[in-house]
């Protein structure tokens, strides 16, 4: 995306100085910082310390971290695969992550020569985040048709969009996901507004969405999480587009903390629910996503810490009580049941097992093997 | 309620120095500073800017607030109403304040010598505070019965007792509403946990129930307001008590912001969902609490700014770029078909006009006149 006109993603290799570069998220939106990822280590910590985060992005920042093991010894499947297990265990509720290592894998070891694999990993994590981005377009058209439905029958008033977290280009590499069909339908000239859940406890809708939105010139508004029950009862939200980390076969949707508040708001005042996900971040192997999804616990300090800025420097305040403990899951699931349909890259579908694996037939006939 | 050897209370008439006294609640929990309300401005000031806040606390704080109009002029009965008016202004939402205001206004007219009224004022402001102390600690009586009894299933482990904002003793003058029956079955013996919402935009559970719960040596998590529902979906909840601020005789409930929410994670995840409320926070003249009840739209500057600790000072950071528009609203309307019960002085009832009507019998004969 453009950026005081300069194009940026939140990944990118760097033919300059041969190195993988990442936006440290951490600390928009008061600064823009661009940080190097040289190893493994590196590449660990950023996903783990949220300098990248976002399913489609955590996927293919580990993509370029199977090309950072290689850069540092090839030729040694044992230590390329025990190293690609302690990536994969970084976080552990984006499905993102495993699949894109395994992609990574996969096609190194289809390779004989070994010293082919360098170069190989190389373009092949480019492949996977160009796949990504082109994933995202194609999300973007799709929801980008519900929202124009919805604008037809507002009267040159508003598409009035509530989204959760940060599911865009941010978290992503381009267009986003959650946020692909309102920049597509902006584009377009349908005029939207998109209520932003701040989205505690890192306020990654506050910091990251309503950044993103400003700078691309979407009408919003910064709301805290609390709000949005509110505002569907009164008729202001139009309709509800979210991320997701992990998505079931079945429907199930794995968010961030809080997701599934909003669903249940949304059925109970008629307000659509849509998740937008790429075909990457489905889980074909799990069925029950309440008693399945790995629901990651991170450190109470991230409640109890709010960053922002005071005299032109971003620091932290604590809230509560010093002794006060705090408990932080980081992700919620919301039942198939909540949901209007899933915006994917092949189009819109209803949140069921069938409606999913007919949209995806190829691992319809893989599971029936 | 006892403080480092001290008995406070959030509100009281000094006999020293002949001034009303309050905890300014903003500068908590990581400062105490004690104010005085020497004039009807002073009292507004505290009651928009919520050095006061909490509905029972409110109305005694403008109970004093009417001693405070008369302490500069008596005998002018025009200016009083005036005045009156001007207080009940000061917030919408919260019904005690009129409530307050009305019953003082009643007790000091049928007083016919205006010598009398200072005197009588200060007396009945006092009157009206112990009176709420007398209903939050039936409350808590009350209340305590329904934990007590689920902490008989329990077999040894806390009863999980989740609240959102501060519904405690310094949103009232002692016990509280919602923590009432927690410090009541505390106090027993009875183990129990408590899930304090943070409660965003101001944070009230964060700093003010977890300090209070703390204090009193309750054990108790702050979480991000998001948490709720998955520790619902996980069985982590047995119950939920918050307070309210205006509850309609049909039994809708307007509270704090994101209470709507929680009552429907409880009603999808069957947790009961309790409501303690004194008889002064009913509004007996409305029957549709989405439709009619007032929501304070409150300064968008509350969402974008967070307060906190930072090198030993309270300071504000910005969290949101500051070029986008924040939107504040302060309350929300549970339906009285997600609540399972109130907690009123009286004892337990639904929330259904049937039942709230035959638990105060005097008012129904009135409305039937």
């Amino acid at each position: 995306m453009k950026l005081n006109d300069h194009v940026y993603r939140p990944i990118w290799y760097d033919t300059n100085d041969q190195t993988v570069k990442i936006i440290d998220q951490r600390a928009l939106p008061h600064s823009l910082i661009v940080e190097p990822l040289r190893s493994l280590d590196d590449t660990i910590r950023a996903i783990i310390h949220m300098y990248v985060r976002g399913a489609p992005l955590i996927g293919v920042t580990a993509a370029y971290g199977v090309y950072l093991i290689l850069s540092r010894k090839v030729g040694d499947i044992k230590y390329l695969e025990q190293e690609c297990e302690r990536l994969k265990a970084a976080r552990p509720t984006a499905v993102n992550l495993a699949w894109a290592v395994d992609t990574m894998l996969e096609t190194i070891l289809k390779e004989p020569d070994p010293k082919k694999h360098l170069d190989l990993a190389l373009i092949k994590a480019g492949e996977i985040a160009e796949a990504e981005v082109d994933r995202c377009y194609q999300i973007g058209f799709h929801g980008a048709k519900l929202i124009e439905a919805i604008s037809k029958t507002k009267k040159n008033k508003p598409v009035n969009i509530l989204t959760h977290c940060n599911a865009g280009w941010l978290a992503c590499v381009e267009y986003g996901t959650a946020t692909a069909p309102v920049y597509v339908a902006h584009d377009k000239g349908i005029e939207v507004h998109v209520w932003v859940d701040e989205t505690r406890p890192l306020n990654q809708g506050a910091r990251l969405t309503a950044w993103e939105l400003g700078k691309h010139g979407v009408s919003h508004s910064v709301i805290p999480d609390n709000t949005g029950g509110h505002l569907m009862q009164h008729g202001m939200v139009d309709m509800v587009i979210v991320g997701t980390d992990r998505t079931t076969y079945t429907g199930d949707v794995a968010n961030k903390i809080g997701t599934y508040l909003k669903a249940l708001a949304a059925k109970d005042n008629d307000v659509p629910f849509y998740v937008a996900l790429p075909s990457s971040t489905f889980d074909w192997h799990i069925r029950d996503g309440i008693g399945e999804i790995p629901i990651e616990e991170r450190d109470p300090d991230e409640v109890r810490l709010v960053q922002g800025l005071y005299d032109n420097q971003t620091i932290s305040v604590l809230v509560p009580p010093s002794d006060s403990p705090c408990v932080n899951y980081a992700f919620d699931v919301t039942p198939a049941r909540l949901i209007t349909g899933l915006i994917t890259e092949k189009g819109v579908c209803k949140a069921s097992e069938d409606a999913i694996l007919a949209m995806f037939p190829e691992i319809k006939k893989m599971m029936e093997m």
